[in-house]
């Protein structure tokens, strides 16, 4: 097999059910880009979702057939991406348990998302053996393809840094298998939901992805501004407003240029200046709402797409374990 | 597929090497007399071998082969039992990361295992993330055949209720997939080494399973009897004398009389009772002796075994795993 002349991404997503704007412009714009120069393997993390919600696992599958069609929505191309099931890949079952053997449980426990989590979530007890785990379970999902890059907001980079540890440490000890993944640092746009928070299905506040342009106007309209932008003649402030976020988003400089100027100077209204963001934002909107009924009316097509994503991945996959099994000597 | 009218037995034992008459009388002799009625899944746990030796894997391999032969010269049928590879079989590792993430953290650290070998190993470091996992490990190589009885000494009853409470969660969450393994308490024979102690390599008091006639002879001959027996004319006590344990296990019951009564009248010396053991321990090393070496004579066919044993217990983890992701929705 000749090497890939293409440096390697891989990345997850976990299941949990439609995409909203904030996942298309934080992550998923992200991930259509690296298409172009990168071999790319994108995959539903549905083990991932188990570590915090293994009770709740009846809405994983319908969740996964959305995630995809949101991807390919989206503008992710099958054809150039290999889209797949984690838990369709035994390999990264395979890959966790022998790099947990390597792996000081110190390591896991000085992890800050295992603290954080445990602390936010605290309806549910976490202190489970897969959770703590979860991060042992990222390296194997990453290297088990000999990634040479992950995109990564800046809070996982601590994440990262793990997954780099055991992997020097498994090549210390076995020789040379893995490449050390590099963090491929995504400069994430910022989406707000419509009442000003930070965008999530849990708060209520999203704009899913590809929303008729209808219910997108709707929404947009109620959205949250400025806050301190009380009547029409109060100057405001884009910098606090997440319409102004997504005009930066959507809309092209002269745009952009005329919002913050006449947001400052009270020369525009809120109203006008959502009009202007939905030229563009409603028909983009559409566009992928169409995409999206156009896949899911040819549901045969899709599965064909995952099979074939995961029959790459798991020949991948196939290949890798080979070696670390030879390495140590198993 | 119909159900098993024999009750199902799954029993692992680690490649660390030849085994010696402790395994046998501790361990394979039981597991011969399960197989006339019991369904019996016997397994070399290569990746178990890991949990606290990873860096010294360069003897997994050949230890294995040397295990599988010692298995079949002792009486293991590969035709009754499936003789099989645990790494081979990746669905233990499936299994492994689905359970870990139902087990609460506390349940394992509080495993007594894991507290005395942390203490017992002192010359490594055990505060590894697999090695803390090794309790839900030993429960996805039981319950990935639905086992229903789990051959154990008393020393590992803890850990087998473990097994039984990651089960109970199991099924209560996800619905009744497993049956609860039960204990198959084994009286093992207590075997002990030449210089008394427990029978163990690394002590080099083992007496290993096959060996010639001529090299058992001399280690019994050399082997510490019941120390307080100074001279051939101090009555001895056969209770503390590892000659009469082998006695209890090899001769017939007017030799065992003979021996204690002897003994203890000092009417027999310690050479005496020696060769009596010797007419038929001597025998049954060398028929032990003649079959591992007909076996090791035919590589292939050991491996056509092992492949079919694999095979076999590759099909029914599949079956398995095939409920187990029905019952979680994955
Ligand atoms: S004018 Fe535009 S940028 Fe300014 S507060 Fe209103 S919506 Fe936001
Ligand atoms: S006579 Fe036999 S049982 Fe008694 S001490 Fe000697 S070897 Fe042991």
């Amino acid at each position: 097999m000749s090497e890939p002349l293409q440096p390697i991404v891989v990345s997850g997503m976990r299941p949990t059910g439609r995409l909203h704007l904030g996942h298309l412009h934080g992550a998923i714009a992200n991930w259509v880009k690296l298409q172009s120069n990168h071999r790319c393997f994108y995959f539903s993390a549905d083990w991932h979702a188990l570590t915090t919600s293994y009770d709740r696992t009846e809405v994983i599958r319908e969740s996964q057939r959305e995630m995809f069609v949101d991807w390919i929505a989206a503008g992710i191309d099958p054809e150039r991406a290999s889209l797949f099931i984690q838990s369709q890949v035994k390999e990264h079952a395979e890959l966790y348990l022998l790099l947990g053997m390597i792996t000081p449980l110190g390591w896991l426990e000085r992890c800050p998302t295992f603290k954080d989590q445990k602390e936010q979530l605290t309806d549910r007890d976490l202190n489970l053996y897969g959770f703590l785990g979860y991060p042992v379970l990222m390296t194997a999902d990453v290297v088990l393809y000999k990634a040479n890059a992950v995109p990564v907001g800046v809070d996982q980079i601590p994440h990262l840094e793990l997954s780099r540890e055991i992997v020097r440490r498994f090549n210390f000890h076995f020789g040379e298998v893995f490449p050390e993944p590099k963090p491929l640092l995504t400069e994430a746009a910022k989406v707000l939901g419509t009442d000003g928070r930070k965008m999530s299905k849990s708060y209520g506040n999203a704009i899913d992805l590809g929303e008729s342009a209808e219910s997108t106007t709707k929404k947009i309209m109620g959205m949250v501004t400025d806050p301190s932008r009380k009547r029409r003649q109060d100057p405001g402030n884009p910098d606090v407003c997440g319409i102004y976020d997504l005009h930066k988003v959507y809309s092209p400089p002269e745009v952009l240029e005329w919002s913050a100027t006449g947001c400052r100077s009270a020369g525009i209204g809120c109203v006008d200046c959502k009009k202007k963001l939905l030229e563009k934002l409603a028909p983009d909107q559409e566009r992928l709402r169409e995409r999206r009924e156009s896949l899911l009316a040819r549901p045969g097509d899709l599965d064909e797409l995952i099979r074939i994503g995961t029959g790459k991945a798991r020949a991948e996959a196939q290949r890798t374990m080979a070696e670390v099994r030879e390495a140590m000597k198993l």
